[in-house]
This record gives structure tokens, C-alpha cells and sequence, in this order.
């Protein structure tokens, strides 16, 4: 077992998980519980039974989210279970704390199906400001959220799928600042197609970089296969390839891109099909923990910015980047509903802030330490949101 | 609205409600970041992969419960919604956490379906240590516990049903100390037969309180409207009312009576059912806010001892005497069933807490905030489980 490891479980091990309940009132004495407690908290009940909104006054709800997982899309281990699942809600619950203040009660679940999922998501939600989804296998999770946003008065969203792509968007928002391309005219080459992958595809689309061409795992995406894919691929025809070129290989696709986004499986770009790039091409390797090609190669091979997953090379692509400073701008905002607009405005977030004169291939967007990620994204998020009228009262 | 709702509400708003959540551990850098989520905690995901049983020692799962309601029958205020019942749960959670160090999760479900509840609290289970059911209106509650308890391999309590009915056996416990009658001789008169009253009735039953006598809003429990009633009603004829006696009333079952349990509606007794008793009455009067009679009145009348719910006179039966303790003690054990005989292992506890010497018709149980209360109670309920052989490994 690796070092890391090692100290991992020790850390996991020494208090036994990471979370803890803690009180935010003063609970001393008789007259405290009378408070907390009976006969005091009936008052608080009886306000909340005149109007369930009375919630957000009363109790924890509107600073809190429940994160839900079913344990199939686990990091990058695949299908764990709920249990395994729990280290992970449990970290990102304290990361939310940390990086905005919010409270994160992890749940895991012992069901795998899309309807069960969504039916316990709604059953609980009235103790909740918001549904954090994670580590839940595509293409569920996208029926799961879609369906869970449709029908709720509470904000949902699934990271895997959002939080990678708000980074990505930030990223490629400052590429083009630095190489000068304009969002319109890079042509993208995308690997993966799943829940992360098709996010990021809408994502870019939707904010103007609309020549891109998808790769899964069977190949290039294109109208001819509609019939073969799930309907998460169908949709993204509507994305991707709207030349219909049919790219008999990534290799092919590869040459003359601008861009090249992986979400897919570990060295898959060789440095020849880096090499055949436009000049000032852009490789966002993001497999974990290895990439589509090594961030050492990728420079080898001619290209000019360099992203991957990982925190030992530059530009991290880490979705802490981006979910605390969103929440933190729901919650302020009292906001109902995460929209593309209000991810967009997010990405824009991250990207401003480095400036013109920080700008380098090196640095193309902020770390997730710097403290003014999670202020600056909370600001446009809710800025975002009041402008759309996606707030309560 | 009184002083004190006023000063319960300010208390619920000036934080914002009562809980949060928070670290355990160090997260201070990126190197403790490391640990706490990717890479490092994929090494305590594999190892619950392995064996769900090593979240015990990697999660907060075994110190940690989820109290579930359906905001049904909350406090004494009845059908009040999900969302109404959520102060109930917060404060719930804190005395947990300040009694037992234990983490409390609420969660309020949106549904009455007595199946989807079981449904839920089955999916939810992999991410805690044990489940508490709280304010579910009866019989449905008694449904849902024993279906969880015989299917789910952690702990399930409903508080309502047993935590009052542990100290209720306690108090009578020590009545019996203190008067010198028979639990078998006792004659008990038991008003109500809910989810609190079924259970007292079985765990003075179970204990050696065989002499009871029950009445439910429609009168005397007896074989003769067995049909009639709910299966609640159907079961405890096993265990009141067995000479069949059918009294036309309470007062005329009153007459003779050496003790009174009631669970049921404000000012139901005289003075005058109390005076027709036999001498060194009990009456536990537990309507809430109003008993069943007051605590002057009842001892006007002659009553030797008598309990209410309320903390403004002696003896106030309290379940937060009860369940701090015992989690304490399923948790120490890794306890895997809360059963018959864990529970009167309880009720002993907290009545062995009242020495000869200090034992009174005012003093029959000890406070809930005697410190040496949880500790008793934990290791005894510790020790019946492991007699029992319900312990994980």
C-alpha cells in the first residue's frame, strides 16, 4: 500500500470518519432545553406548520444540503456500494464547510433505481435548502437530476456532471484570452461522453464554442449511429459534429483541432496527435489519476496550454474550484434553481479572476486555496439568479 | 404568545436553527486535502468495498444515527407536516449529542405511506449506525418499527413508543420499592393505548406487572370488541385485562386500583376515582401539557406518589432520561437490536440510580441531568446485549 494510503486510512481511522453533529445554540441547562426542546420548540413547529417556508427561519434547512449518492460512479472505482460511497459524501460535506460555510449531511443509498432514487430525494427534501448529487452512475444521473429539477422547489445538482464542466468552461474562457482564438472558430476535440462529458459539451456549446467534435468510447459521435446510442449521445447530435464529418478515428479528428478536452480513460492522445494540432492548441487531460497524455508530454508534443486533473501540475481542473462558491450563491440568493446561465456565470466567475497581467499558459485559472474563488463565484451566482427571478419571495 | 414561545422562537432565529455540521479531523492544507478527499480516501472507499462492515471504523457510521419522521404526531400538536417536525428533530439531535455524544442526522419524509417509509429508512441505512423513528402517529409506527426491526441488521427505536415506556417502568419499579406491593399484586388502571400506552403496557407486562386494566378512548380493552379494534388494541389483550373484568367505566375500574397510567387526555381523573384507590397509590399522569389530573389535585386526593411529564413538579417522566443512554450503550456494545430486555435492563439502570436512602414519594427517579444517568444506563444495556449474543462480530 502506498504512503498516501496508508496515512489516508489512518486519517479516516483515527476519529472514525470525518463529520461530526454540533450545536449552533447554547444548550446548558433546564431553561436552554425548554428552549431547544419542549415545551419551547413548539412554537417553532406551529410557525412551520402555517407555512413550510417558515423553515428557513426556524431551523437549518437553508444552509444545508443533503448529498445523495447510491455508490455507483465512486471517484474512479466504479460501482463500490452506498457504504463505499461514504468517505467521499463525507469529504465532500467537509469541504463545503470549509470553503463556504454550508452544512452537507451525507446519505447514501442502498438502490440503483433512477425512480427509487428520485422518489426518496423528494420525500426528504423538506428538511433540506438543497440535493447534492454525487458519484451516481451516467446516464441515470442525468434522468435523475433532470427529473429531480423539474419537479422541486429546491436547487439540485449532480457535480459529476456540473462541477467539472463550470471548471473546464472557466478554462477554456481564459485559453481564449490567451491564445486569441475566438470560442466560435475552435474547433474542440471531445473524449468521453458521459455524465461529465456531456455536461462540459453543453456547457461550451451554450456559451459559443460550438465546433466540437465527441468521441465515446465506440467512436465518433454522428447522426448515422442516433439509433445506437443512449439518449444522453442522441441528444448531444444537437452539440457536436454539426458538420457531420465522420472522423474515422480520433487520430483524424485530432488534426488542425485547437482544443482537446478528455474526460475519457488514462494515455489515449499520443504526442503525434498533439503534434498535429493547430499552433497554440489546448489539451485538458483530465482522467484520473491518469490523463489522456502526461502533462510533460502534452508540452513535449507542441502544446501550448496544459490542463489536467492533478494537483502537481499546473491548472488543476478540480471541481472544488467550483461547487462551494456556487452553493455559497444558491444559498445567498435563495436561489430555486441552478440553470446553465447560472453555471455559465459561475465559469465567468473563476475565469476573471486572473488577471491580464497573471495570464500565462501555466496559469489559467486560480487555485481552489485562493480566497477570493468561493466570494467571487457566490456574487455572480446570485447576481445570476435575482436577475432571473429564480429566488424565493 | 407567551414569554416563553416568544423567547423559543428568537432562539430557533437567531442562528438559524439549532445544528451543523463539522469536522472531526484536521483539513487545513492541501496535504490534509489530500487525505480527506482524492486521492487518499479512495484507499477507505476500497476497504468498505471490501466489507461494508469496515465503514464502522473509516465513516462516522457507528456513532451515528438518523431520526426519521413523517411530522405525523408531533409533540402534542399532532399532524403538523414534514418540514414542522424538523425543530422536533434538531433539538432531538442536540440532546443526543450533548447527553451521548452521538450524531443525530434528521431527516423529515414527505410521505405517510407506511411502505415508503420502511422503503426509505432500508435505502438510507448503509451510512448509519442505527435508526430513530420519531413522531409517526400510531398504529402506523408500529408497523414501520417492527418491520425495520426484523428486516434492517442495525438498530431500530421509536422513542415515542419506548423511550417514555423505559422510564415508566422505572418509575414503577421504584414505587414498588417503595410501597412494598407486588408488581404482580399492583393493579394498574392504563389509560390510552397508543403507540407510548401499547408499549408501557408490554413492558410492564414483560417486567411482572401483570394486573392491568386498559381503556382507549371507547372504554375497556375486552376480548368481546376484539373486532373492533386496530391490531394495536387486538395484541394487548394478550396482556391486559385478563379475568375479563368489563368494567363499564374508569371510575368503576379505578375503585381498588393501586396505581394509574396515563397516556391519554388532559383532566380525565377526579379527585374522587383517586380517593376510591387503594392506599399508597400511583399516579402517572402524562397528557401533555395538561395530565391527566394535576399534580396537586391527585395528591389532595390521597395519592402516595405521583409522576407527570412536566418538569415543574417531582418525578417527571421524561424520555430524555431514557435515550441518551441507551444508544450510548447499543453503540458501546455495537449492539445490533434494541430489545424487550434491553429495554428493562434501562428501566433498571435508572431506577438502581435511587438509593434506599434517598428513595420518596418525591423522588422516585433521578433527574435528567444527573450526570450518572447515561453512564448506568449504557453499561447495563451494554451488558444485556452481549449476554445476548446481539453484538456485530
Amino acid at each position: 500500500m502506498s504512503e498516501i494510503n496508508q496515512k489516508a486510512l489512518q486519517y479516516h481511522k483515527e476519529h472514525t470518519g470525518k463529520l461530526q453533529i454540533s450545536a449552533k445554540v447554547k444548550l446548558e441547562d433546564a431553561d436552554d432545553l425548554a428552549l431547544a426542546y419542549t415545551p419551547g420548540v413548539a412554537s417553532a413547529c406551529l410557525e412551520i406548520a402555517k407555512d413550510p417556508d417558515n423553515a428557513y427561519l426556524y431551523t437549518s434547512k437553508g444552509n444545508s444540503l443533503v448529498i445523495v449518492s447510491d455508490g455507483t460512479a465512486v471517484l474512479g472505482l466504479g460501482d463500490v456500494g452506498p457504504a463505499a460511497a461514504l468517505p467521499v459524501l463525507e469529504g465532500k460535506a467537509l469541504l463545503m464547510k470549509k470553503f463556504a460555510g454550508i452544512d452537507v449531511f451525507p446519505l447514501c443509498l442502498d438502490t440503483k433505481d433512477p425512480k427509487e432514487i428520485i422518489a426518496i430525494c423528494k420525500a426528504i427534501a423538506p428538511g433540506f435548502g438543497g440535493i447534492f448529487l454525487e458519484d451516481i452512475s451516467a446516464p441515470r444521473c442525468v434522468e435523475i437530476e433532470r427529473t429531480l429539477i423539474q419537479d422541486m422547489n429546491i436547487p439540485v445538482f449532480h457535480d459529476d456532471q456540473h462541477g467539472t464542466a463550470i471548471v473546464v468552461l472557466a478554462a477554456m474562457i481564459n485559453a481564449a484570452r490567451l491564445t486569441g482564438k475566438k470560442p466560435e472558430e475552435t474547433k474542440i476535440v471531445m473524449s468521453g461522453c458521459g455524465a461529465a462529458g456531456s455536461s462540459i459539451i453543453r456547457m461550451l456549446y451554450n456559451y459559443g464554442f460550438t465546433k466540437i467534435v465527441a468521441f465515446n468510447s465506440k467512436g465518433c459521435l454522428h447522426p448515422k449511429n442516433r439509433d445506437k446510442y443512449d439518449f444522453l449521445c442522441q441528444e448531444l447530435l444537437d452539440y457536436v459534429n454539426l458538420d457531420q464529418k465522420d472522423y474515422a478515428s480520433m487520430k483524424e479528428a485530432m488534426v488542425s483541432a485547437d482544443a482537446f478536452i478528455g474526460v475519457s480513460v488514462g494515455n489515449l492522445l499520443t504526442k503525434e496527435m498533439v503534434a498535429s494540432m493547430n499552433e497554440k492548441s489546448v489539451i485538458m487531460a483530465m482522467a484520473n489519476p491518469t490523463p489522456e497524455i502526461s502533462y510533460a508530454d502534452a508540452k513535449e508534443a507542441g502544446a501550448y496550454i496544459v490542463g489536467t486533473g492533478r494537483s502537481d501540475f499546473p491548472n488543476q481542473i478540480n471541481n472544488l474550484l467550483a461547487f462551494p462558491g456556487l452553493f455559497r450563491g444558491v444559498f445567498d440568493a435563495k436561489g430555486t434553481r441552478i440553470t446553465e446561465e447560472v453555471k455559465i456565470a459561475a465559469s465567468r466567475a473563476i475565469a476573471s479572476l486572473v488577471s491580464d497581467e497573471e495570464l500565462t499558459p501555466e496559469y489559467i485559472i486560480p487555485s481552489p486555496f485562493d480566497e477570493r474563488v468561493v466570494p467571487a463565484i457566490a456574487k455572480s451566482v446570485k447576481e445570476e439568479l435575482e436577475k432571473a427571478g429564480l429566488v424565493r419571495r
